[in-house]
């Protein structure tokens, strides 16, 4: 399968480099053609890693996946270009996050999430948010952490979400483990389960960590 | 030991029935001293429950739990009277919630939380945030969920986190299962995992759930 993967940061290069090591093509978008950080990865892993814009990616990939920071992901997505997103799934994995005197900000929060914020700019995507509740190592290597941990997806399109299931159990997350929380506003859940995630993560001193979620039944 | 319990919602009731059923004697306070759901549960269980007002239930407590709605603590905590609460140890089990539209609203949120400005609010209390990230029953219960589940704490005094994690291991929640999240400011944290606790009850259709935080290590 092919993927474009939005965002040259430590997600989206863990989550591409995962992507060529499982057999699929995947194009590495940034905002210029000639990113550094994007063409040395696709020389590194070669065949099937490719480097290119924002919009060359999206065009290349039957799915694509949102890795760019939160605070830049609907200008990266502008970027990408609606008609490159249409009818294709859309894996939003990002956070509005960003940091003010140690402590966490997100924005949007609460009445509104990137997620929907996403959704409703691109209606033609068939958006997923997932991934977005563990460290970039964690997403693709869940077996860092112990345990029967979750992974939440949520989005407005059911076939999507299943696609977007089996995707990751190749990632390493059982159908079993992966929880649907229903339509695209349960982003607002998942982003803002952030603060609780970095407050662990700070106590503990890693960021190997996640929850099993438990139920009675 | 002697506790007053603010609010006689489904959540101040059922703390002050169990720590009467553990040998405490418990002040059920509430707006008015003749508030009916108060007396007829000082009746009921009888012996060592009272009812009364807030500030008659938070000077007959040596540690005083706020279970009234997060909308309305602030006003309930001003009834107590801050020289009732001056010293004593505050746990604060509320959440800022409310609903619209289905989709639940947390206000303070992100920037703020309850157990932060309770905490400056009663500057001469020794506040302690926990228990709001469970239903009620899972509170005195957390045996109805299976798995080695957790609960957090947070806080600025150490002390005052110890004594009731001590406490937790009276209501069922052992201390390797009780996790110290750090000060006050957390509670931001735990009160913005709400909404996914919210929809992860929507879906099971229950409210007997929680997380078990796993970790590497």
């Amino acid at each position: 399968m092919r993927y474009g993967v939005l965002g040259t940061g430590e997600v989206g290069r863990t989550l591409a480099g995962r992507l060529v090591e499982l057999g699929h093509e995947v194009t590495l978008g940034s905002r210029t053609a000639d990113n550094p950080v994007a063409r040395e990865w696709a020389t590194a892993v070669a065949g099937r890693a490719h480097a290119g814009t924002f919009a060359r990616a999206a065009e290349a990939g039957e799915a694509v996946i949102n890795a760019v920071s939160g605070r830049v992901a609907l200008d990266a997505l502008r970027a990408a270009g609606a008609a490159h997103l249409d009818g294709k799934i859309l894996v939003d994995v990002c956070n509005p996050l960003s940091f003010e005197g140690g402590l966490p900000r997100l924005d949007p929060v609460e009445s509104d999430s990137m997620g929907e914020r996403i959704q409703r700019a691109f209606p033609g995507a068939r958006v997923v948010k997932t991934l977005n509740t563990v460290n970039f190592k964690v997403m693709v290597d869940p077996g860092r952490v112990p345990g029967e941990h979750h992974m939440f997806v949520c989005g407005e399109d059911a076939a999507a979400k299943q696609r977007v299931t089996a995707w990751l159990g190749e990632l390493g997350w059982p159908a079993a483990r992966v929880l649907d929380l229903g339509g695209i506003a349960a982003a607002r859940a998942t982003e803002m389960y952030l603060p609780l995630w970095l407050r662990m993560s700070r106590v503990f001193g890693h960021a190997d960590l996640n929850v099993e979620v438990r139920r009675a039944g």
